[in-house]
């Protein structure tokens, strides 16, 4: 499995115009080029549809935004593990807030992916849900409060207790599983909040994929873990 | 919340002809009057529309099949836990391989169940599932290959394994929660073997629900309990 | 199937806690004694969980919020027609707009209704799904704008196309279905505006269900019709 | 939007192994070369995250296996048609039997489609359905009985009225939708019938994207077409 030096920066593209197709490419280079310059991991998740001419650019890792369970034949417009392999992708994320996922296809999704190699994000809602998550034996679990996401309202700094009861509830019965955390994630602020906190990395979207200035954001966010 | 004395025979009356209805209310007496006589605790679920009619029957706990998260007002068609307390219910089955659930609306639920004192069953289909689920807090998980499911080949004598995974997994972690089991249960040694592996009661559901002679199977999967 | 003369009142009555339990029956009752007065159709859609002891309560036809296609048999969890009908139901909302439907489920459902004689409402959100509901073939469509819902704000009034649009559609390939609106309606004003655009009568929920009173209320929105 | 002459052979590679990736590149380029040999229309859908090298290396229309509503800004994971602009798309299936969709979300891809200049054929399971899709507007309805997808056993000739049923219920209210079938057809014999029984064009998978010999089987399905 691609190893991931933590913490780390994982940027969400969403379906966000300014992440797009050629431009996904141009915003996954600049997550390249601040990762090498602040020595901070950084994974990008752009479309599935640009998964392929993203990996062929850059050489961080490259994420799906969601895979489903289930073996290569059938399943029409599904997103299947093999496929992302050839696809350059090194990861997935599962059940984020605008894909959930049942439960029982998330554990399939998990299994498969382990199989292949692939790394997993489990994103969750809250410290219980989080804990459920971990058990299942993910690479990592990516807490964000569903109301918060897309708002610039920081979860590190307005429910700092969300991050700490998930670090706590998780290690209680996972000692290795990757703990990430999410939305609202925007500046260095929220970085250092969230990293205080027990975070070892954050999952953001709109604070880069939507910035006319990505490099500076980016920049912004690795230097206090640099 | 209902207190139910393990171990407990849970009989899911799925939407079976002969368990509907009027026919529900029979049905709900026979577990009725096994229990009584044997001295074993029965759990009936019958449908959702006959959850009234049953309960201004019997005195045994009647559960819903399903339950959905959300609080009253809209959610046209959802069941919510509000309205199954008026109904005379004290607890519900979720994510039934047949109603799969998403994973925070599993954990909203067993949240809303436990403020309105209802009891909640969530079955999976693996121990690592089973874990995952335990590790929100219901009151019980009950591990249910699906493959297996109206097959009449029981999980406690072809997939004993997937019982004492799902034990041992979950009692590293959780040492309350009851564990059942199901999946192709249908006579007293199905329950015995069962019980052994250390599954605290069984969930079935064709073998009572399809009998022409509910009293007599109920009296076989209850003897080896009593 | 159940003879409902037009135009005709729908009261949804969601999951409101003022329309749950022994006040669902209650409430039933005050349609059923409004329809009475003033000699217009009205059809209460209580819970599932609430059906069996409202249709025992009163001679208006008592419809389910929501109904799945299968056949008795497995389906943990779902609300089947040949259930509906043993509960003393006579029709039932279809693919509301809190609980969407696939394509192909709703016909399958509208063809089992049909097979069981029970009447069903399509409802829909703008004019062209509209008439691709009526071809179909249920026994009516109700167009519901889902940015109206609950709002007070009738689409009789705010977007009268929405109406005279689906009526226009619809009629171009379809004599027969029934016509319904809804979405915001809550007085006589909003249901006498419906009906010269062309609606055979009103799918409604909070200004009937919340109300203190109620028979007021339906007063005010039969007296027009009357 | 994309000109497609008809008939159309269109391939759906699902996610066969033989047809992922690289091999998706090589089955395309099998598809082109026969349609400009037998003067042919062939459309390939490909998987999402191989529409953009697909679309690269051949002249033929590309599309997706599926498209969700909603507009570019959030909906992780989910498949936007501004974003299958991007990757070179001309059309998309939508509600395909592996990828059903709510009604109300068929309209929305249509109509968004429309404005991307996207063809769309919308998959169905049956007569009535096939005429509730065509009333939609889109650009072709492909009638496909479940039971027989991925059998060998052709809908042309095992169920010979699903074709004409759809053609005649169709053409009674919409003169200009193309209209398709498929399941289980796998060579010439069976692309004759189905265009003897009205239907403009076929949709298949297997017997293309699994064969040792696809130029082949292209061959023989063309041939009577040509």
């Amino acid at each position: 499995m691609v190893s991931i030096p933590l913490p780390v920066i994982a940027v969400n593209f969403k379906t966000y115009p300014q992440a797009t197709g050629a431009k996904a490419v141009l915003l996954a280079k600049a997550c390249e080029k601040a990762s090498e310059e602040f020595g901070v991991s950084a994974v990008v998740a752009p479309q599935v549809s640009d998964l392929y001419r993203v990996s062929q650019e850059v050489n961080i890792p490259v994420f799906s935004q969601h895979m489903d369970p289930g073996d290569p034949g059938r399943f029409t417009g599904h997103v299947l593990g093999e496929t992302l392999l050839e696809s350059g992708c090194s990861g997935t994320l599962l059940n984020h807030s605008e894909n959930r996922m049942q439960l029982a296809d998330i554990e399939a999704s998990v299994r498969k992916a382990e199989k292949l190699d692939l790394y997993t994000i489990v994103c969750t809602n809250n410290p219980q849900v989080s804990v459920a998550a971990a058990s299942i034996g993910p690479s990592a679990v990516a807490v964000e409060p569903p109301e918060l996401i897309g708002t610039g309202i920081s979860v590190s700094q307005a429910q700092p207790e969300v991050i700490s009861g998930t670090v706590e509830k998780i290690r209680a019965v996972n000692p290795d599983v990757v703990i990430l955390c999410g939305a609202g994630i925007s500046n260095g602020d929220d970085v250092l909040a969230a990293s205080k906190l027990g975070s070892q990395g954050v999952l953001l979207a709109s604070a880069v994929a939507k910035s006319d200035k990505p490099e500076e954001v980016l920049a912004d966010l690795m230097r206090p873990l640099a």
